[in-house]
């Protein structure tokens, strides 16, 4: 639940111009707080300003860049002003939550540590033609400070503008790379019980690899709009499988 | 345990000349019948009689070829004679034994099937590096009839000879594409914790993520031989995480 109250938790956000929340790291994080019902306030921060934010807050970075050596800030972050004590990644702040809130819901079963690591690596492996779709969107989408520093890297990381990385709509690109990405989703479609909902079964036992999952298909609905064709063909495809899921997730939003 | 007497289910494996059992597949299966403890009996097929034995005891193919149309039959399988059904696929298998023997520990803990069907991808996409090593390594140890034959299907697949294929010791190849697989192993070991043999924690709470990753790790012991440089470099890689594994699974053997 969002608080606005002194002394919760703070969650850490990047804004958009106009599409509200849309990080898909971020939203992991987001579906964990609400599905532990754990009070928070959502401090939102512009990408260039995440690296001193963090700094300021002496928390430590996750990972390096591509370079393997120079520190690499991230959202999303949280920090307990309480404790003065803060993390980041959407992982490790998972096992974070589950150790400083042991009576609320587990993000992470009991045993399934290994698995979520290995859940993760799978599902990233399958999101690569996802990309050239959400990354121009998203660019797009986001206040000038953060777009100028989102295009930067994500042009870094393409070797071509946003712009030509967006397979048009009406093209046969766009039709053959569409087509891609539903077959990658297919296969993360394909490892899910035919009954369940979540990862670990039900409709109602969500645990943390499901908001990894449903972190990036939300993004699909976010940047395209929930009335887009586009989302309307996630929601059926694979059976309704993903549309189901985000479904389930409702509740958490 | 193995057991000759009637009526015991039957497994079903490869020979090879002087290795004993050696598929990395066939041995997911054994670890499992070792773990739940379940008298079978196994015999030995060469590879050219796997599909008409297969197709003999009418057990489904569980795959298809690289052209998506035409069955596959693979080994491992398993038929229980008494009730005359049989299955192929290690993970299927697993699924099959958990569902017949109730009563044996569970190779896949309930609400874990999602995350055994990601981790087999995740795990199946980080031993890239290892099939060059050991799919010559087999070739050379297999009886003629299935050594033509696995010598055919995995020259097709890398496109050049088996002896081409195999990094020859000394070289500046060898020393590159081993460590290549130390690489690769090294992201398998980071999925887990820290103090745990198993998946799932523990020196004693094994489930099948771990036969997958042990008839591939064993695989390099099996081939390179116990007293190797190569199965020593293993044993101690990565803090000693996968010798230690293959250590906890002996009872298993």
């Amino acid at each position: 639940m969002s608080n606005n109250s002194d002394n919760v938790l703070i969650f850490y956000d990047i804004p958009s111009r106009c599409l509200g929340p849309w990080s898909p790291n971020t939203w992991k994080t987001r579906y964990a707080l609400n599905f532990k019902n754990i009070p928070y306030k959502t401090i939102w921060v512009e990408y260039p300003d995440i690296e001193p934010t963090l700094k300021q807050l002496n928390i430590a970075p996750s990972m390096t860049k591509a370079d393997g050596v120079t520190p690499h800030y991230t959202f999303p972050a949280i920090y307990d002003p309480v404790r003065k004590e803060g993390v980041t990644d959407s992982l490790a702040i998972a096992v974070w939550l589950d150790e400083r809130y042991p009576d609320t819901p587990k993000l992470i079963p009991e045993g399934t540590l290994t698995f979520h690591k290995a859940f993760l690596a799978a599902f990233s492996s399958n999101i690569e033609a996802m990309r050239q779709f959400t990354f121009p969107k998203a660019t797009w989408a986001l206040n000038d400070r953060s777009e100028a520093y989102f295009r930067r890297t994500k042009e870094e990381w393409s070797g071509v503008t946003m712009e030509e990385l967006y397979p048009e709509p009406g093209t046969e690109k766009r039709k053959v790379e569409w087509k891609k990405l539903e077959e990658e989703l297919g296969r993360v479609a394909g490892w899910y019980g035919k009954d369940n909902a979540f990862v670990m079964g039900g409709e109602d036992n969500a645990c943390f690899a499901d908001f990894m999952v449903g972190g990036f298909i939300i993004w699909i609905r976010i940047l395209f709009g929930k009335d887009s064709e586009e989302w309307k063909d996630v929601e059926k495809w694979h059976g309704g499988r993903l549309g189901r899921l985000i479904k389930a997730l409702k509740k958490y939003e």
